[in-house]
């Protein structure tokens, strides 16, 4: 069933479809009297809607039902990447948000090919933000994560420096065998989730095409962010958040 | 390290690099004398090459040192997935391959939007036995999976009879709450791997992006195909079977 995210909260039983679902919703979607969609608005409850009404220019809809599934992470993942070429930081987001991730932090990486200016920037992020929209209400969650840019990288560790805890996908401790940290922090994390009464936060790393450079590993580090190997192949920029995605969900979600 | 597969192993320690990787080593890349690259012939084992003596048209490789490392998944999983429309086939084989994939196998199934005949099909796997070995050396594989064809989802059920676990990721499973089986068949799997003397083998099915039929459903767990959830989130036809690999190899390579 096609799912709507709307900016206000709808209340009451029968209700005015939004403007920003109408078009979607009746013109292309072509949707008729007692035809079903599901709404969820920034209560994040997923409202089952009929359609009783359809005009023209406005139609009325019904909940019918309110749903109780909680389709979210357990915990709430930021992921850091540098920019990269092409289309790739556009996969990251789109399937990211498939995965659960509630944060997308973009920054210029010291390897990154095309760097963002902060005139470039907004633009940017308004074209990302509609593809995690999308990706959202496909894959049916009831949070649109957010996605920002920073220009350098201590500033995205000023931002998440208060993440429950920090790992940095790095590709030499893959090489050197490093197999243990990713399970040690995913199973700390779960226990965290479960004895924890407020939520839990963390927050990946990740390097543009070309890796990090010594120094951005160093800084990390610094601050505590913990190194982590995710396996024995050498993963693209785009499918390493991807990775850690779901062996979260798997080891949270999946029993 | 620039990867090369090669189709004959590389007897004795110094050799003319094979026509096939020539152009890309010397005219692409640039290699001149004292560079290294690393070959990986059919026998699976990764051998640094440094480059001896470059002509315009030959050049001349030796062998100083055969590495141990073993990036291959400790089973050998076949990603089974009904044609999708666009480049979805093509990005599944491609990040499929990084997470360490060995065999994918692509079925017209019933709600395939676009299908595949007879003739089209040896040019379209072609392409995609491309995509797959570029991967591979990318992501510094030591195999090059295989991609095959089949006309309906009963061929490839008997292609794969003799895999030790078959599972489908069934929407309506996850959508029920099934959250138990994945974990479960990873972990027979992981015991497998331990006390099993022979290779273990996965086979995972995957619908399209219009999802399974019912039947399809039925006809696969009919031959002992365990349906199985991918978690509360609904991930489309290219990201599901990441899903499932990124799992497998955080249960099986990281602990």
């Amino acid at each position: 069933m096609q799912r709507y995210f709307v900016k206000e909260n709808i209340d009451g039983s029968t209700f005015t479809l939004p403007p920003e679902i109408f078009h979607h919703a009746i013109d292309v979607m072509r949707g008729k009297v007692s035809d079903k969609i599901e709404i969820v608005g920034p209560d994040q409850k997923i409202k089952l809607v009929e359609l009783i009404a359809v005009e023209s220019k406005s139609a009325e809809g019904k909940v019918i039902d309110i749903s109780t599934q909680d389709p979210e992470l357990p915990v709430e993942v930021t992921i850091v990447c540098g920019i990269s070429k092409g289309d790739k930081v556009e996969k990251i987001v789109q399937k990211g948000t498939e995965l659960g991730a509630k944060r997308f932090v973009l920054y210029n990486a010291a390897r990154s090919v095309a760097k963002w200016d902060e005139k470039k920037a907004p633009k940017k992020l308004s074209r990302l933000q509609k593809i995690a929209k999308g990706a959202a209400e496909q894959s049916h969650r009831t949070v649109i994560p957010e996605v920002l840019f920073c220009q350098k990288l201590s500033d995205v560790l000023e931002l998440t420096a208060g993440s429950d805890r920090r790992i940095v996908a790095y590709e030499e401790s893959a090489k050197q065998g490093e197999t243990g940290q990713l399970a040690q922090v995913l199973q700390k994390t779960k226990c965290n989730v479960n004895v924890q009464a407020s939520s839990v936060s963390l927050t990946g790393f990740f390097g543009p095409e070309g890796g990090f450079a010594p120094d951005e590993i160093q800084a990390l580090n610094q601050q505590q962010v913990v190194s982590v190997g995710l396996g024995p192949r050498i993963m693209r920029a785009e499918t390493a958040p991807l990775y850690l995605l779901a062996a979260l969900s798997f080891t949270l979600e999946l029993e």
